[in-house]
C-alpha cells in the first residue's frame, strides 16, 4: 500500500508543507522535484488555488507584438504574453501580428455575454413539465431576486428552457462582472433552485446540473447561445499585403477556405479555423484563467469574403470565451504581471482581456493559414516548376 | 507607433535577450515582470520551445494521489501531478482516487493510436476524384514509403478517404512512437502529396490539410475514429463505498445520469461526462503536453450500468488524448520531473502516461458526480425534512 | 433534343392535360402510365397542390389499432391509416399499439408550437450587426404589426437572434393556426424585413433565409428549439406485459437501450430512438402532410427509467413534428377520409392530429425495440442452450 | 373498448378484407373511405408491402423535365415523376431543369454504396472488447463467408469498428444489388453474430443493433461514411444563362452561399443546401422507395466555387442516398411505371436511378437558390429604388 501524501490538516498551504511534498515525491518516485521547488509564489498565497501545493510549473512565456486591436474596451498596441513549450506559436502569431498592424488593426467587440448553470427537474410527465416551465415565467422577478441575494456582481439575465421527457432543464444565464463566475452561478442557481423546490408542488426531484450547461465541453448549444464572452474579430487585409508578407493572394485563401469549410463540415468540427486554441490556451495559462475552458473557448465560426478590391475579409466568432480578471488564477504573481502588460489588471476590465484574446486569435489564424496555403497549395505546374 | 519587441536574430533564446525583454516590458507596460523572470530553466535551452522567450509562467501544482492503476503499461500506485489555478481541482480528484483506490483501482486501456493529417486533392469532378481514390489504395505501398522516408519512428498506419463535391479528402494516420507527432505526420504527409502530386495525372491542386485532421479543435470525426490514444478507464464501485465516501448511492448516480445524458445529447455536446478537461488539462500542463490539445482530448464518452449487485460499473473513453513523453515541453525542468515522478520518463513510456491520465480523468468523473447529486439531488421528501 | 412536356399555360390541371401527358410518357418512355391515370381526384381539385398534373402515385394503405390515446386534444381509442410500401411496417405498429393500449394508452402533449423563417442581415461588422440586434428588440412591437398584417391566422411569438461576423441571423418564430405555416410564416418575416430595411440605416443586405430556420432539414439548432410542433409522449408499461406479449423484460429493453444510447451519442446521430421515420412518414402521406418534413421530423430524443416497481417508462420527444390539417395536401380526397377517420378533419384539430402521430410513434418504438432485443440479445449461456 | 380491425388470419391481402375494413372505417369513424378504395393495385398483390390493406392514397403526380443527365449510368433526357402535394415544388424543379438543361446538363456520380448493419458485442472490460476487434479483423474471411451464405446477391464489403466502454460496435457493410438491403443485411448480419457467438469466448451478450447502423436517422457517422449510395452532382452554370433565367449573377449566387453555410455550420445542420428533401421525398413516393428513408437521404454537403470565368461551379453531394430498383414498394402498379419512365425498371439500373436522383436535386437547389436572393438580396440603394 503506498504511503499517504503529507497533509497539514489546519494549515496545508505552507511553504512547510511544499517542501515536505518535494521531499516525499523524492522518496517515493526518485524524482528530485528541484525545479518545482523554484518559484517566487507565496506558498500561503496559494491557498484558494490549489490543494496539496507543493511547487509550480514553470512554463516558457515569450512575448508577442505589438497587437493592434480596435476594440471597444481595448485600443492601441499591446505587447501579449503567451505562456506556451510548443515551438513557433509564438513566432507564428507574432507573424500574424505584424500583417494585422500593417492592415490597420483588428476590430474587435463583444458581442454576447453570460454564466449557465443548468439544473434540471424531474416531472410525473411532460405535461407537468411544461407547466412548471410557464410558472418559471411568470415567478422571473422573484427567481432573480432569490439568485442575486447570494451575489454581489451576480446578475440574472435570463431563464432558457429546454424539454424532453418529463423533464425540464432551465439554463440560468447571468452576467458575472470581472469574474469567470461558474462558482458564483453555481451558488445563485441552488438557492434559486431550493427556493423553487419550497414553491412549487410536483416537483419529484432536481439535480443542479442536467449537463445542459455545458461546462468544460464544447457543445453546439454554445456555439448558438454563447457561454461567457461571444467575442468577434475582423479584420480587411488588402491583398498587396498578403501576398508581401504571406506570399499568397487573397484569392488564394479564400479559395482554400471554400475547401477547408467543407472539411469542417463534413468532419462534424467544432471550429471551421485553424487552431484558436493555440492562441487562447498561451494567454489563458500566461494570465491565470482556467484552462480547462479550453474545452469550450476553442469553438469558432470563421467567415470570410473577398471584397470587390480583391481584399480579404476575415473574421472568427467566438462563441464561448470564458475569461476573468478576478478569482482563479489571475491575482498569483505572474499571472498578475502579464494582465498588467495588458492593462487588464483592476476592476472593469474583462471585456478588454476578451477583446485582445480575439484580436490575437485571428492574427494567429492569418498567419497559419497562409503558411499552409503558401506551402502546399501546389498546382501541377508550379509542382514541375519547383523539381526543375 | 509602437516599439518593436527586443530580439536578436543570431541567439535570442538566451538570459540576456529574457532580461532584455522583461525591461522592455516595464518600460513600456509598468509591469515589472519580476516574477516572470524568476526561474530555473536555462534559456538557451528553450530554444525549440518558444521564440522571445522572456520567462515563465509560474503555475501552481498540487498532488493527488495514490492513484492505483491497473494499465497494461501503468500498474501500481501513482503519486499526480496536477498544475492549476482553480481551487477544489486537486481535492476533488484526491478524493476520487481515495474511493476508485479502495474499490481496487482503474482498468484503463489505450485501444487504439493514431496522429493524422489529412490533406485535401482537388479534381475536376467527382469522378476523377473517386478514381484517385482506387489509385490511393492501389499504391498505398508506395505512399508508405515515401511518408515513412522522412521520419525515423513515424509508421503510416492506413488512409481514410471522404469524398465530397470534386475533392477528395485523404486522411493519413500514422503511429508516432514516444512524440505527439503533429510536425512528424506533417512532413511525412508533405512528402506523400508532392510524390503522389509527381506521379498522378489531373490533380488541380492540393491542400495539405482540408480540415479533416482535425487538428486543435473537436470534431465527431475524433469522436468515432480517435486522434492520438483512444484511452478508456472503467471501475465498478461498490455500492457501499459510494454511501460512505460519497454520501451517495449507486442507483442515485445510474439514475441522474440517464437524465444528464439527455441533456448532453440535447445540447449537442462533444462530451457526456462531467470536467475530463479538468484533469486532462492540469495534467498537461504539469507534464509538457501541448495543453491547446484540450480541445481534442477533452472530449469524451461515458457509459454505466449498475450491476445486478447494485454497484455501480463507470466507464470513460478519452477518443482523442493527445500525449508524449518525447518533444514538445516534455524535456523541460519541471516538466521532466513530473514526468519521473510518474515513472514516464524515457523512451517507451507514452501508453503509461495515457493510462495514468485515463486514470485520473474517472476518479474526477466520479468526484464530482457524487458531489453534485449528494448535494443536489433533492426529493420534495428530503427538502421538507430539511427544512425543519 | 427532348421534347417539352405538354403544357396549358391557361388552365393546366386539368384532365385533358393530365391524359395528354401520360400519352406523352407513353410516346417519349414507353411507360404505359395506365395505373397512374386510375384516380378518383379531380384535376381540376390538384391546382395549387402540383404543376404538370399528371396522375397518381397509388401508395397502399393499411390500418392499424386502435391506438389508445391520453392527451389534451386526442382522447379515447383511434384507427390509424398508415399509407406506405414496407412489409410488416403495419404489423409492427399495429403490435406497439396492443401493447400500449394493454398498458392504459400513451399520454401526450405538444409542450412548443412554432414555425420560423430566419433572415440575415450583413453589416459593415460585427459591432453594427450588434447595435442592430437591440434595435430589433426594443421594436418588436411595431415588426410584429407589419409581420402579423400579413396573415389572419399567424401570430409572431418572438425573434431568436444569432451573432457570428458582420451577421446578424433573426429567426422569426410564429404560432401558424392549422396550417404548417412555411409560406405564411415566409410572407410574414419578407414584410417585416422590407419594412426594416425602410426603417434602419446601415444595412448592407438581406437574404430572407440564412439558412438558420432549418427548413427541411434536421438541425441541433431544431432539437433544442422546435420546429413546427414539440411532442412528447410517454407510457409506464408493465414489466409482465412486456414479458407476456413481446417476450423481453423491462429490466433487458432498458439495459439494452443504455448501449444504444451510446452509439447515437457516438454516432453524431440526430435521434437516439429506433425508427420514429417509419410512423411519421407513413401518416404524413395518408394524411396529406408535406412529407419531405420527414427530414426534420423525424429527429427525436429517447428518455426511459425502470420504475421502483420494475415497469418501464418510455419516453420520445419529437422536438420537430411538423403537421397541419389545413392548406398542402390535407383538402385532397384520400387525405381528407385519413383525417376525417381520425376526427382531425376541420378547424382546430392539429394538436390532436400531431398528439395521435406523438403517440403512434411511441408504440413503433417499443414494437420494433422489443423486436430485436427479443430475437438477439443472445448470452453465452443460451447460445449454447439453443444450440442443444 | 374499441373494436379489432377486421382480418382475416389465412388471407388477408384480399379485395374481400380490404371493402370490409373501409366499411369498418365507416361504421366506426363516419369517414367514408369511398376514394381510399378507388385503385388498380390488386389487393392480393400488395401481400409483402402492407399488413391490413385497405386502400390507397392517391398522391398527385406530376411531370419535370426532360433533365439532362450526364452520368455513367443515367446518359441523356429523362421525364422525371414527382408526386407530392406541395405547390409550386415541381414548376420549381422543372424550372431548375431548364437552367441545367442549358448549361449541359449534370453530371453525376455514384462514388460510394453499402448498406449496413451494426451489432454491438458487450464483453467484461475494455480490452476484451478490444482483442475481440482484433479477431475480427483476423476472420473476416470466415466471417464474410458466413454472412454471404444467407444472401444471393450481397457481398460483405468489410466492417468497420467503433470502441467504448466495454463494448464493441462493429459495422456491417454490404452491396446490395438492386435492392436497397436494409432486411438483406440484416439477416446476413445475424448469421455472422451467431457464428461468432459460437467461435468466441468471453463475450457476455450481443444486439443486433447498437445504434451505429445509424437506420432511419441521420447521423455525422453517415455523412462520413455513407449509407446507401453516396450521389455527388455537379454542373457549371454560365453567369449569362443565370442572368437571364434567374435573374441573379453568379458573383451574387455565390455571396449569399458564404453566408448561408455560416448558418448551417452554426445551427449544427445535416444539410448546407436548400431543400434536397423534396426532389428525393417526390422521387422516392413515386418510384417506391421506402420513403421513411428521407430521413437519412436528405442529407447533404454543397460545396460551390466562382470559376475564373465568372460561372458558378455547383455541387451537391448525398452521402446516404438509398435507393432501389427491386424489392419494397418498386413492384406496385403506378411505381413500376414511373421506373420504366425513367428506364430503372430491371435489373443493373439501381445507380442509374440514383444518378437520376442526384440531378434531380440538383436541379431544384439552383431553382430555389436563385429564387430565393432574387427576391430578397436587397441592397438599401435597391430598396429605395423599389419604392419609387
Amino acid at each position: 500500500m503506498a504511503d499517504r501524501i503529507p497533509r497539514n490538516k489546519d494549515n496545508d498551504n505552507s511553504e512547510t508543507m511544499a517542501s515536505q511534498r518535494r521531499d516525499f515525491i523524492q522518496q517515493q518516485t526518485g524524482s528530485t522535484a528541484r525545479h518545482l521547488g523554484h518559484y517566487s509564489i507565496d506558498a500561503e498565497s496559494t491557498q484558494g488555488n490549489i490543494e496539496h501545493f507543493t511547487g509550480v510549473a514553470q512554463v516558457p512565456l515569450g512575448l508577442a507584438g505589438p497587437l493592434r486591436v480596435n476594440g471597444e474596451h481595448a485600443q492601441g498596441d499591446f505587447y501579449v504574453p503567451m505562456a506556451t513549450t510548443e515551438g513557433t506559436l509564438v513566432a507564428s502569431y507574432n507573424r500574424g501580428m505584424r500583417l494585422l498592424r500593417d492592415a490597420g488593426g483588428i476590430t474587435v467587440s463583444v458581442v454576447d455575454d453570460a454564466m449557465q448553470r443548468a439544473p434540471v427537474f424531474v416531472f410525473k410527465d411532460a405535461r407537468q413539465a411544461r407547466d412548471f416551465g410557464v410558472w418559471v415565467e411568470q415567478n422571473i422577478a422573484a427567481i432573480r431576486e432569490v439568485a442575486e441575494s447570494t451575489t454581489s456582481s451576480g446578475k440574472l439575465l435570463r431563464i432558457d428552457q429546454y424539454a424532453a421527457a418529463c423533464l425540464r432543464y432551465l439554463r440560468f444565464n447571468f452576467s458575472t462582472g470581472d469574474a469567470a463566475g461558474q462558482n458564483m452561478v453555481g451558488r445563485a442557481t441552488f438557492a434559486a433552485c431550493e427556493w423553487i423546490m419550497q414553491q412549487y408542488q410536483g416537483i419529484e426531484r432536481y439535480m443542479l446540473s442536467g449537463s445542459m450547461d455545458t461546462d468544460k465541453k464544447h457543445s453546439q448549444l454554445n456555439t448558438l447561445h454563447s457561454r461567457g464572452k461571444r467575442v468577434i474579430a475582423e479584420a480587411v487585409i488588402p491583398d498587396h499585403l498578403l501576398r508581401e508578407q504571406m506570399g499568397v493572394s487573397a484569392e488564394l485563401l479564400f479559395r482554400s477556405r471554400q475547401i477547408s469549410n467543407t472539411g469542417s463540415f463534413m468532419a462534424g468540427a467544432m471550429n471551421n479555423g485553424s487552431h484558436s486554441a493555440n492562441g487562447i490556451t498561451a494567454l489563458f495559462i500566461a494570465t491565470g484563467q482556467d484552462v480547462a475552458n479550453v474545452a469550450e473557448s476553442s469553438a469558432a465560426v470563421v467567415y470570410v469574403t473577398l471584397t470587390p478590391e480583391g481584399d480579404y475579409y476575415y473574421s472568427i466568432t467566438l462563441p464561448s470565451l470564458i475569461v476573468a480578471t478576478h478569482g482563479g488564477g489571475t491575482g498569483l504573481p505572474t499571472q498578475q504581471e502579464c494582465l498588467q502588460m495588458l492593462g487588464c489588471s483592476g476592476s472593469g476590465k474583462v471585456n478588454k482581456l476578451a477583446e485582445i484574446i480575439g484580436a490575437t486569435v485571428l492574427c494567429g489564424e492569418l498567419s497559419l493559414g497562409a503558411a499552409v496555403i503558401a506551402g502546399d497549395w501546389v498546382t501541377s505546374h508550379e509542382q514541375y516548376g519547383r523539381n526543375r
